[in-house]
């Protein structure tokens, strides 16, 4: 027991229909009795390393500085390594994939970064380890209850030794803008990785009429302050609460209008005269 | 840090595949470390105002006294007001569309409501308002704490000013009650509008064979005691666990033998003269 | 307020769609306000004794020690009992139909069994008892606070008075061994009821190739020290993180390739003379 238990905040691709979260918030209550677990969310898409990445990058300026426990491994049992980091929101932990690096390059880096290898942090399996439960939390743990440091858990990795995350990066020719889409919530709304920024410099700003390409269907949008400025079912663009462009219908769903998913590319153009600013 | 920290019961339409309620989960946890937050559930159906109403209202009486959160908005981004509500149970915090308003009935009723405006109870947004992660959970987080009093969120509302919601009741019409359905939870189980009293009232009691009446079909159910007075497989009608009338097949789902689901219009009435009580 | 409040587990068939889980949160937050509850799961299949049974199993030994609540009622209603066991693990609520029997047992079986009955340890319903929330929660959380010692609950009942779940064993004739799908979990592991010294008794080790019969299909697989020893895709035989036989497919689902689920026939042997160890 102590007073600077730090509060874990978890994200897996688990799923609620196993009994996986529940062990390993059983792990972390074992080893860190006094922290509070924060459910980040486990629906990820299973093995989706950066709709994960994406999902915390959102999410970690709300979350309480502490520890972030991030498990979506698809290349469980191959030889990637096992990360925690410390940065200036607190730390990191999770496999070296990439999942962790977009929200750690978003509170600022990495001061240090571990491969997680020592044996007294990891709990003993009875069969194939189940890294989520038998390594991760357990190193979790320690370091939010502040009974390891991060340097003990394991060797120091240098930066070029840890996996970065490549997201895609929107692309300006003349006036267009060609990003794509990256996630669609559970209401229907596309968040792309376009920024208000993006469009502003090729001339675009918040009433215009936007040209929206998505494959071969060409659609004009406008730009919208809120859903408000639109009529229920009809399309609009704006600036979603992460600060990216997004494409929403009001009261119903973007992605079916549009047939969009994550992934999929999306060009956005001024139409006609009006892309002048 | 403070002794008087109140319990948060959230409930939302948000599900579980976003990031959603765990960000919400965030904010509280930063702002009111010592509460203790439950989740009420986040699986009413997508901005189904009514089913998030009943749900917690079948719900506020097991809830330990704090502040109730609730987050199903179909309005958002319109110009609806945000509330918080002070009662004999503990505030209620929640947009102005009647989603709080039977829960807050079935405690005695609001003796304070105001308008949430205060600029210092929301957290700033990098793009569109996240209203349940930048204005209603710190709002929430404030009252739970202490650090707010609920005259310092926004100006004060008359009750006319709040949008009540208007719940269907069952109607006698001689010896027949008609009603609806409810609400149909995961077992299949249907819930009426009815209670055991407007049975009562047209001389039926527990024992009785009623007839039910859905569309075009008619069907003779028993009013059991429990769910083993009748055989696997067998229709019944009985008081349920919130006091209401309601339809169940035991180890069976009443939803898909007589077709119902939540606003379809069930008739009860004697068989015969077995209604005279 | 004690100091002593233990850890609540909850695992449920609830799911995650109604109340109903939120509801029993809240009963056990007025009743024991100082205990953490971790919820195992709540995605059991409705009814499903075993599936309950097994995971709570596999589950046990990670939980801290406390009180385990576990409702999968497929008879509520009936006549069956309410237990509450004490173990060397600590406590365990349930129904009387084999769904806590299985982890009893992994702890060391239980030194005390009472029939829930006291009528001062339930809540009063409006209607139809909820057994989650009127008499489980309320004696999980009596047991947690330290309210109410076991005996207060009720009669204490003789192991022949409980219902045990009969779990099928494997069954080896000469070099083959016979037995059964268990689980199927999230990411299609099939875990079978077979343990590797069932295997070695037959004279195979890792590093053979075993064959497979699922029905009338025939497979050679390899079975494996880890994921990483096949490739992508390939199937492969391992010890899985609960200690039991597990059929995978490295990046895939072994139970749409081989179409298994819960409760299907599996045989292992060995292939032509690799079986000789």
């Amino acid at each position: 027991m102590t007073q600077d238990s730090l509060p874990i905040s978890f994200l897996s691709d688990f799923g609620l229909a196993d009994e996986f979260v529940g062990v390993v918030h059983g792990v972390l209550a074992k080893l860190a009795p006094d922290s509070r677990i924060i459910d980040v969310g486990h629906g990820t898409p299973r093995g989706d390393v950066r709709a994960a990445a994406l999902a915390m990058t959102r999410a970690i300026q709300y979350l309480p500085e502490g520890v972030a426990l991030v498990i979506v491994d698809p290349g469980v049992g191959s030889e990637r390594k096992s990360l925690a980091l410390e940065t200036n929101w607190g730390y990191f932990v999770g496999p070296d994939n990439g999942v962790l690096s977009p929200a750690v390059a978003m509170v600022g880096g990495a001061s240090s970064m571990v491969s997680i290898e020592n044996p007294e942090a990891r709990i003993p399996s009875p069969g194939e380890t189940f890294h989520g439960r038998d390594l991760f939390a357990p190193a979790a743990a320690l370091l939010a209850s502040g009974e390891a440091a991060i340097r003990d858990l394991g060797p120091e990795l240098a930066p070029d030794q840890v996996q970065p995350l490549l997201l895609p990066l929107p692309d300006t020719q003349g006036k267009v803008v060609a990003g794509e889409a990256w996630w669609v919530d559970g209401f229907g709304n596309v968040e792309t990785n376009i920024g208000p920024d993006d469009l502003r410099a090729v001339g675009l700003a918040p009433g215009a009429v936007l040209t929206v390409t998505v494959g071969a269907s060409v659609h004009s949008i406008p730009w919208a302050g809120s859903y408000s400025d639109v009529e229920p079912g009809e399309l609009l663009i704006h600036v979603d609460s992460a600060g990216l462009i997004a494409i929403a219908v009001r009261e119903g769903s973007a992605d079916q209008r549009l047939n969009l998913s994550s992934g999929v590319s999306v060009t956005l153009a001024g139409t006609g005269g009006r892309e002048a600013g």
